[in-house]
């Protein structure tokens, strides 16, 4: 894919981010990664979205961080993209939002349960949060250590990036990601309808229990992997 | 009815619940009966709403299954519909959404309760939730029993599908149904305005009890059945 | 005031409760005075808010409930409107919507505290829920039985329903009123917005007292009566 | 600038307000002030904002109050602004709303618990609540008896109101402020979007305490002093 393709396909996932009603002012980012070049495209930081065209984008090569294109300084969280794209090799989109009810849990510390089978279909379990950072991982290198805390929490918990494809930040807010900009963007939707859906049982039942593991099973396995059903053929 | 009229019914009736707020991405989905004809149409499975049209509806035979016109894949939840029409006689309509509030009490495993008049005019009491599905039914033919748990809800409780045209399914979401496609997605209106009432009426207080009997009675049949007098006179 | 002026006037009223956000599918209905001429108009039954036009709304004389003008059958809560403008003389706007959060509070057979100004400006102090009816008056004249729980609510808590435009019906839902349709309408925007604000009041305190005294008196009084400097002057 | 420049940018300030979401009916008002020519210029009182235009606008002089143009009545609160502008020398906007989630905090006289990134953004800690005014303080000189009770919220308890530029009035709603009047807009929809998530957190936890004082800190200095870094540089 040309720069020019991949800067556009960035721009409008971050226009697509508002018409989802995932962000106001200028929170939240969205990148675009080429795997094949090894280069990501990612918003500028603090660039009101309503003046935002593909020729804002930066482009940075993934191994280094270097800006490969673009003159605007790259969003603040760009070195949390990169140590995802770093970390997580099957993905190519990584969504930043401050979406309001999943943005209510990374603040409580509390993952998102899985209650129901609108979480199931692209969330393989409950979304985690990560441990808070400590004072010195804040100080320094705030950005990157807020993805290597990302990071940790799948890898001591064991739980595969591929089949949750998001997570929330204690006291900060959600990432997603997914195999293409558009997933991380469909799964952001999904974190936070299922994060207020959540919301909601919760008030009903405090000590509600997760969705049955066989029906989790289901929901996510007829939409991913080998045996899929949902949706049309592949051409 | 043609099946090509048949077919535009079903696509507006779909887009219809995207303009009542009631499905995002693509969830949901409706299917509406031509009872004389014996054969119900339904929307294609996972097809973007922003791109759906009436040549992408399926056309099925309510009693075998059988596609008879359409050459996408049914959604997946078909075998859900044709089995309420099988089972409901007088249903020529059933809508499905994941609409927030009353998935909310169907994650949670609970009814919705009659607390107003607002609800007591489309569902005369409480819209019950199914009991979970056991591990096998989910395993094999899931959609099937999925409509099968619904039906048992109604026959084991002894309650009338058109007196009280919805159901949660637990852990999952809600379906609708009604004389016509247009009654059922008003039913699915009617359900989430009045789940959502009822969630912040239970904040009020937890230990609500339900409408006075005579007021249900009232509000039900001033617009159902022989004595109705709400509306215009029908022509 | 001409009939077809005082139609124009209901009519547009209806058409703007709608653009409020206040009433959803054919629920709430607004209705006119003219006192001079003993006359009020009123919206059809049932009828979609998108084919309204003033040719629909139906003159009826307050004082005998008597159709003067109009061919369809009027709003089932007529003898609810006609009773209130019996009862209460100095109002000429009565509007009945199902809005969500005021609707909550009257399901759950709860005022509506006066926790703040916004409440205040329009309401002096919490606004009253009527007894529940008996089955008899359910049964017989339920619209009219409806109006009369509505005065006995004001008449034996010695409320003024100048300074407390509005009610809740129990289980049921808001009715609101004015000098005016357009001041009816302002107070049914009011309540609602009050409502869902006492909502998350209480969330934050389940005990909180209302608004002090002085507040509410100072808030109220700016706006209305002989001191008030609320607004531009009138010419 | 010349005072129908800064009646320009008061008035789109204001109906900037609507758009954000922030304000209904005629709630709320927004001036912008022009330090270096010692005025403000306010919102007319209950003047409907779609027919709100910079002619309507009255132009003050911070220091007397006198009305230097303007023929209209100007917003019953500007005795408020006034006294803001008065105590707190860098502010050059001040923009009063009752947005739903800040008004339920301020009607039950809890400030606003900072936690997370989102309120750390633009507050440096909670956002205060007022005393109560007392009975004489509302009777006389009521509004700006308010703006009194303000400066005193931040004078007694040192919090900085460059640092915390907002201020929730008990049972009355926010004030909120900036160095210009879009910072101080900006600062209106944070708050507000802060308090939803809020009280979302404090329903899944409500003894949840605030955001580490690490992390504060960290959001707060990367957007604001000397060592910011978020956004693109000031040209």
């Amino acid at each position: 894919m040309s720069y020019a393709a991949l800067k556009q396909l960035a721009c409008q996932a971050n226009l697509d981010l508002v018409k989802a009603g995932l962000v106001v002012l200028t929170w939240g980012n969205a990148s675009a990664a080429d795997r094949a070049a090894g280069v990501m495209a990612i918003k500028p930081s603090g660039v009101p979205y309503d003046r935002l065209s593909a020729d804002d984008i930066v482009v940075l090569e993934i191994a280094s961080g270097r800006i490969i294109e673009g003159t605007a300084r790259p969003s603040s969280d760009t070195p949390t993209h990169l140590h995802l794209y770093q970390s997580f090799p099957s993905i190519s989109g990584v969504v930043h939002t401050h979406s309001a009810c999943a943005t209510s849990f990374a603040q409580a510390h509390q993952p998102i349960p899985c209650f129901g089978t609108t979480h199931a279909d692209n969330f393989y379990g409950a979304v985690p949060v990560t441990r808070p950072l400590t004072a010195q991982e804040i100080d320094t290198d705030y950005e990157l250590n807020t993805a290597r805390a990302i990071v940790e929490t799948f890898t001591k918990s064991n739980i595969d990036p591929v089949q949750v494809p998001g997570v929330l930040v204690a006291s900060h807010a959600p990432f997603t990601w997914g195999p293409s900009i558009a997933a991380a963007i469909e799964n952001s939707i999904v974190l936070e309808f299922s994060a207020r859906m959540a919301l909601a049982s919760l008030q009903l039942n405090p000590q509600l229990a997760g969705i049955p593991q066989p029906l989790l099973n289901k929901h996510f396995f007829r939409k991913h992997g080998p045996g899929a059903y949902y949706g049309q053929k592949t051409k």
